[in-house]
């Protein structure tokens, strides 16, 4: 198997022209998938995201194009490559369109799909450094996967170049929102507590499944609310998780240690078992 | 000649890798570059704009990637299609890269060009809506021109749905802050005034063309201060510029009606004089 494989509106290794707006104006939005012999994943989950992101930009005929472009995904990993386990990075863009900012008539969107085999290590506990950059905040645009990813290739990039795995992310107001690739949780005892994606960050698929069904599944109540500093100051465990990852623990923030790993461990077993140690 | 005209990397006609980190994370910037008989109009302005948001975004050797760039554009619209006259997309991505935020390692950056031929039409003022979209403020990347644009497209999308020719965007308090296409200017009495580009929008050639050089040149005094309530219902005129249409005159903001254009001619021909009326 070759190390990744590309398919451009389901065309295996074709280009993409020039004049794409997801390219031109990050006009499209993506989902990361995660595919166990050949089933993606959580599927639903990522359905209902990409669809809420493809209304958000007023794409038409969202519904059929979200579901469609799901299933004609996996079809099409699964003819081309088989029952195969990897990651699996769906992009929709608005298509091919005319210079500057109005939208192309008629819309034809294009698919860029991008396999990269094998499920990841489970990895150790995080060290994590607390990002300069904070989220922008805008209402319109929160929880959407938007190509638009410039703050968090920089809180990455930054947090990697000072030594550390991973960035927290804050809200303007200095509040934990995120990780620079993931959603953040906190235990305080049986609770746990993951920020609102309101005003800004993503609305990741596994922090909604955790929400939903793998919190109370483990006897933890789940609150939604800014992480105040108390929170951070008594947190039992802290974790992050997106789906290529499943759930991480957090070693450290800067300066503040976490000891224990329970629950990351076991959530990240609830939602991902076939990489759980 | 072809309606347009497209380069990747130097190449003509040729097309984008899916990998691309501009297409995956909006990972780049761009310049739209105005070109008469063969030649960039206020080229050292575009230059200084782009090694900005090279520098913001941590590109290896901006400062030569910049002018590199900018130089390489022009010379291989020369030798292609001769001293033509149009509008040139200069799009700089951190080229292919792996799955995720990381950086490639090495970095390559991608040169996307995009020439579309012919001087646009002089327009006649503007109507305008306000945008219910308004500008996240991200005092990190604000100023750059950065591939990511969603909300400018929503924004002109919005406007245009409804009849209306541009939007005001605003800054989260509600001031006017641009137009979704070009920087915003009001006139009152001998005083132009444009709002500051700290916490967020783009800092247009054209706006600091204006700021540096064409308003002294025509008697006016330049404030770069937010647009106050008293601004709006008090101005003279009001006006938006970019590098294609030069400066424009508003007719109205949603109910807000100006009658007076004599500054925003006056400075469209200073910056443009091949195109004023």
């Amino acid at each position: 198997m070759p190390a990744e494989t590309f398919w451009v509106d389901g065309e295996i290794g074709a280009l993409v022209p020039p004049d794409d707006r997801g390219l031109a104006l990050a006009d499209g939005v993506f989902e990361t998938l995660r595919v166990a012999e050949g089933v993606i994943s959580w599927r639903e989950y990522h359905e209902a995201r990409l669809l809420q992101g493809l209304r958000v930009l007023s794409f038409s005929n969202p519904q059929d194009l979200a579901s469609g472009l799901l299933l004609q995904t996996e079809q099409q990993l699964a003819a081309d490559l088989g029952a195969v386990s990897g990651t699996l990075r769906l992009t929709v863009t608005r298509g091919s369109g005319p210079r500057g900012y109005g939208l192309p008539i008629p819309e034809q969107p294009r698919s860029v799909v991008r396999f990269s085999p094998g499920l990841p290590d489970r990895l150790p506990p995080a060290r994590l450094a607390i990002s300069p950059i904070a989220w922008a905040e805008q209402p319109v645009l929160a929880g959407c996967k938007l190509l638009a990813r410039t703050e968090q290739v920089l809180a990455m990039t930054g947090a990697r170049a000072s030594g550390f795995d991973e960035a927290i992310m804050c809200d303007p107001e200095g509040a934990w929102l995120s990780t620079a690739s993931g959603n953040l949780f906190l235990r305080l005892g049986s609770v746990l507590v993951t920020p609102p994606i309101t005003a800004a960050g993503i609305a990741g698929t596994r922090r909604q499944v955790i929400i939903e069904q793998c919190a109370a599944a483990l006897g933890y109540r789940v609150e939604v609310r800014a992480i105040t500093l108390a929170d951070q100051q008594r947190a039992d465990e802290a974790m992050f998780c997106n789906s290529v990852i499943g759930v991480r623990g957090i070693e450290s923030v800067e300066d503040r240690s976490f000891i224990c790993f329970e629950a990351a461990e076991a959530l990240n077993h609830q939602l991902h078992p076939a990489t759980a140690v």
